[in-house]
């Protein structure tokens, strides 16, 4: 695994709107992309510090696993996700080792990237990323 | 407010031991300190991923906050800590927007770093670092 840095931290919020503005005004970032997601049903925000973006998720159905997410915990931290070079040999390579996957291989996600996640009960909690720009 | 990265990501874990394999041999990340820190009852492990540090928390007693966390939540994401200027002024910046704080004034942290806390009430449910390098 070769992972060159993290390219997100995803945060559950119950709405866009009444997130965003402490990002912008409190934290001084700058929402740059709001893009729906519909097959993870989110809507999402970015914002980039350094090397790495804040997405915030905001479910919209209450199927959505964000929305769950909410119900069960609250707004917060929902995952970190690692820049790879190929999301699926990365995928590959975990499958390899024995590490519990909720993607068996790559998907599209927003921002362009594909996108494949490991499941929390195989790394200590932490819901994880894996992702690399999708190759044309 | 000037956020230049994210310092670190900290994830609690119930023990430093079990918990470091995944990161090195399953991820490839290399552990290169651990540290106590007596003040906030906590172990610390830290990994290099790109600009950013991934610290695993496990707690020395109990009454540990992180301890509490993991009762809880379980094992998981605990806070982001963002990288800043000046400890001190965010904190005063965030002081006069009204965003409560766990933290008044910085105190030392892991790294020789000054640290301060927002509350996550005030942040959307994710706990909130700011830190920057101690001043000589």
């Amino acid at each position: 695994m070769n992972i060159t840095h993290i390219e997100h931290i995803a945060i559950a919020v119950k709405s866009l709107e009444t997130a965003i503005p402490y990002y912008e005004n409190i934290l001084g970032l700058k929402c740059y992309n709001i893009e729906e997601v519909a097959d993870q049903k989110v809507r999402t925000a970015f914002f980039k510090v350094g090397q790495t973006k804040i997405e915030l998720l905001e479910p919209t159905c209450e199927e959505s696993t964000v929305a769950k997410f909410i119900e069960n915990k609250g707004e917060g931290i929902h995952h970190v996700a690692f820049a790879v070079p190929d999301t699926g040999e990365a995928l590959n390579e975990l499958a390899s080792k024995e590490i519990r996957l909720i993607d068996k291989a790559p998907r599209g996600g927003a921002e362009n990237l594909m996108i494949g996640f490991a499941h929390p009960k195989a790394t200590g909690g932490v819901l994880t990323e894996f992702c690399c720009p999708k190759h044309d």
